[in-house]
């Protein structure tokens, strides 16, 4: 067995009993690994219309083929439940070592079943699994519990756990790992709350087999050499971070400020990468094996902490209309401490601002915080009141769609099937705009990143107002992402390879024959089989949509002023090319074809 | 005040009392900071006759004016002392945080007098100075130690400390910080430990203050921009951390293997850079704001933890004729945990072998590990013994030469006032041969590594067997180097920068106009007043050499075969381009020239 362990651990926390199985070696290879591979054993023990929060819902952690190998940023895991938040399949992938340590100790997949009466952690150290009690961790802030469990299980232990906001259900809370690594979107942390799973921790002394050492070893001078010489890969990330993008988005007129009602920030600059390189940066903060290195770790006054991304910086700033980086810091610790997903996060109180601003919510509701826009310290006390579920911040932590809807303005949540879009103005950027529409997680920029194409122009530059060819660009894209979240590795990689080069990692590692055809064909296997679950939870093509703001009120001004998001035009060519009829619904003939 | 922050903190141990001094800008801004000012200072305070592990020794801990400010791997701390090894001035340079987090306190400068009682440990909060109580840490590894005082004090305190090595007053044990990284030669380690001083522990809540935050924004970029698009910083050490070079230095035939007695080993491939990142690398683990990330993070069956470097690769393995690579990684673990130099812990066990070898050291000596070259049992289990000073151990604990005197064989060290020589053989790296053998601290690749020009071809290759142009090379790198240690940089950055570059850093960080000329004279000015030092305190023309096997066996095989070092030619070029007399004193006019 190469590259795979050939195990899954499945544990039942309602009787408190774990087992080990053994991998289906073919059905791994069908669907590669991690997000395919979850979400097929996923969807074939679990009813699509299961209740997310129930105890009849599952929660899967795992792992790629590349994940805890020599390959360059190959330390990733997801985790694959029905989203609460959307109720979707649910995919959430993190980095850090927590996803490498559990394939050192002999895993590729955890199924956590049913639900513990009382908070448990499960302890797993290569043969070794134990449910242990954790009453003393529930409660806990996720640095905190990371403490207290490095403590109980030894130094070198690696740590998974939710945070209150998990544990108090809330619908955008995050699954942490390696403290400031986040499964973030989809609410994936309340489903670990609601089976009474504080945490996972992981400690294994093995390691995957390679098929082909010296090729591997070709394979990946290669790859690290066409990471190192990319722009983006190369310089821009490892020196600013995501952040990096703050400047660049705003400059194309689709920077989202004030929950999507302007297009352009102009303190953009105070809140830019390079701010934070030259303010608070201590150091970087790197994940398993990464030769990129985006991640950061900051600093402000007592506090310190990892990131803040791009995603959070667009999230508490221009989105809440705040220029205050040191503020935003402290949110997206907040974030960390209380497992709460930072855009979702950040984008809920934005929307929060709006209904404030349109006079839905209340001054004497805000208790002293008023949810203005540019408020600074609304950001960081909102986001506690969010993850303690205190005041108001109790609707907040439901997310901003079913927050706004609260109020009878469901318009006013900035989302896709429920999930807060991130920070890019599809009004601008028409293909990104159709990626959100049809992510199968809903609003989503990791599902087919667009913006590499239309705004940094790789592999090529496209007109981002052009519909041309957008519909092909974003299956490509998707099927793309699909395998490489599937493979262990990090998305980011896709600036400077193409599906050959996960193809050559993927056999070297495996000893198999795939060409870069056979890596698209399983990515597009892995979306179709989304789309199936989905149907079937009741999501159909009326959810394959954008906020009516988008696609009716034009950017008032700036580079992308007056454009709109033409989904309509681009809907029913984006369901043809993926051989789905005119209701989005996979074809018996497209599924034939791709054996499912 | 900018960059600078302007105090000393002066410690004495005897009577456990501290004081804050302010500090004289004009004289730092003429010997930068650092080392420079560091040394200054010492030598203002202290007879250059003084015995290294008397109280009457002081030990300075110092930072430079770009420590702790956003400039690109600007986080160094130098320890200044009189070196117990070598008797020169030492002046051992560190990465990490903790240098950083002392900027952050409020500090430019410790320095550390007298000798405690009994076991403490210096507490740094700002403005807060305590004199603790380190009874509990005594006889403790670096991990256990740093881990209870990040207990006592709190997570986000920095942790430099010493081992056994140290207190044990090892002539090569050394500084730790921050775990893994290390103010490791000439044996500074042993002044703390001969003053009873465990550990300095840091938190800091303040940054230095900036004079030109735009210019130094610029400035910053552009650095950032060569260090990315140079090979050796970027693509070289990131890629494959200092171990990149163990092929290419090996296939030049100048990788000392036995013990100097050949210069090409045939198992380098095993021991590799390449192979490293292959079998034991888990992630990077970067410095405070460095954009190279050359620090490697590996694990091997239960252990894991910082390194290996490439020096300490060749140390344990060529030339101690070992390739096995997890052996290597053990041993240096040990070094860390045990605060033990690893190029002179490594080196020390090759003299050794080859004591072993020509039967000086006795088989029944070894008790049960043979010192055979090549066994790899033996650079892990030797490391032990001496860290803990057991058996022979305790002779190996006092370095090489020491160690080769006491059999009657000093000409088995390689190495030159006393420190032990790096990985690479001067007798086919002219330039760099007479750079060791001039180095004020001894036998040292760190003060002025002209590997880069003679072997790598930066800023541009040279002929490494001619003697043409070397001493003005060497010259120029030791001046350059004095200066960029004085900064607070790290010396890599001098691979893709040069002179006016860290002018125009140091200028928009603290206001001044200095020229890249005025880097370099402040680099001599440096460079004169070591020497000063050392000629007071005993160490004269005599020492300015090499191993007697350099200068009289030629290498037996290989790329660099039939060659030894030009020592004699070489030197009295040295002298009269430094303004020097014929016996390696500086003259008047020198002096006066340099403002000395």
């Amino acid at each position: 067995m190469y590259g795979y362990r050939g195990k899954i651990l499945r544990v039942n926390l309602t009787e408190k009993t774990f087992k080990v199985e053994d991998l289906d070696l073919e059905l791994a290879k069908k669907f590669i690994g991690g997000r395919g591979l979850g979400e097929k054993l996923f969807m074939d023990e679990v009813d699509p219309k299961v209740d997310p929060l129930s105890p009849e819902n599952k929660f899967l952690v795992v792992t790629g083929p590349l994940t805890g190998t020599p390959t360059p940023t190959g330390g990733r895991y997801m985790v694959v439940t029905k989203s609460p938040l959307s109720d979707t399949i649910a995919c959430s992938n993190s980095g850090g070592f927590w996803g490498a340590e559990l394939k050192f100790a002999g895993y590729d997949v955890i199924i956590v079943e049913g639900k513990a009466d009382n908070p448990v952690y499960i302890y797993i150290e290569d043969d070794k699994v134990e449910i242990k009690d954790a009453q003393h961790l529930w409660g806990k802030v996720v640095s905190e519990t990371t403490k207290s469990l490095t403590e109980e299980c030894g130094e070198k232990a690696k740590v998974l756990t939710i945070g209150p906001a998990g544990e108090k259900l809330s619908k955008i809370a995050a699954v942490m790992n390696d403290l400031y690594r986040a499964a973030g979107r989809s609410g994936v942390g309340a489903v670990m709350g609601s089976k009474n799973l504080k945490a996972i921790v992981v400690k294994g002394s093995g390691k995957p087999q390679i098929a082909q050492e010296d090729k591997l070893k070709e394979v990946v001078t290669k790859c690290i050499k066409k990471l190192k010489e990319n722009g983006v890969t190369g310089q821009g990330l490892p020196t600013y971070g995501t952040a990096v993008l703050v400047n660049i988005i705003n400059e194309n007129g689709v920077f989202p400020t004030n929950n999507f009602q302007k297009g352009v920030f102009p303190e953009a600059e105070e809140i830019s990468g390079e701010t934070l390189a030259e303010k608070y940066l201590i150091k970087k903060d790197v994940c398993y094996r990464c030769p990129i290195g985006c991640g950061r770790y900051c600093k402000v006054d007592d506090i310190e902490g990892g990131g803040p991304e791009y995603e959070t910086i667009w999230a508490f700033g221009a989105d809440c209309g705040v220029s205050d980086l040191a503020s935003i810091i402290k949110a997206n610790f907040w974030c960390n401490e209380l497992g709460l997903d930072t855009i979702s996060a950040g984008t809920t109180i934005a929307a929060a601002m709006e209904l404030y601003q349109r006079g839905y919510i209340k001054e004497e509701e805000t208790e002293g915080v008023p949810l203005e826009f540019g408020n600074s310290e609304a950001v960081i006390e909102w986001t506690k009141r969010m993850g303690y579920r205190e005041g108001i911040g109790d609707k907040l932590a439901e997310g901003s769609y079913r927050l706004a809807e609260s109020y009878g303005a469901p318009d006013l949540s900035m989302s896709v099937k429920k999930l807060e879009l991130p920070a890019y103005d599809p009004r601008g950027i028409q293909g990104h705009g159709l990626q959100y529409a049809t992510s199968n997680r809903g609003g989503c920029h990791v599902r087919g990143y667009l913006i590499s194409p239309e705004i940094l122009g790789l592999p090529e530059k496209l007109d981002r107002f052009s519909l041309e060819g957008k519909a092909q660009w974003a299956k490509t894209f998707q099927d793309l992402t699909a395998a490489i979240d599937s493979l262990g590795l990090c998305l980011f990689t896709s600036f400077a390879l193409g599906a050959q080069d996960y193809a050559d990692l993927y056999n070297a590692l495996v000893g198999t024959e795939f060409s870069g055809e056979d890596i698209l064909t399983a990515g597009e296997r892995i979306w179709n089989i989304e789309k199936l679950f989905n149907l079937k939870a009741g999501i159909t093509k009326k959810d394959d949509t954008l906020p009516k703001r988008l696609l009716t009120e034009p950017i008032p001004e700036g580079p992308s002023k007056g454009w709109v998001h033409k989904l309509e035009e681009l809907l029913p060519q984006y369901y043809q090319l993926r051989g789905w009829d005119e209701e989005g619904v996979p074809k018996e003939e497209t599924l034939a074809k791709l054996g499912i």
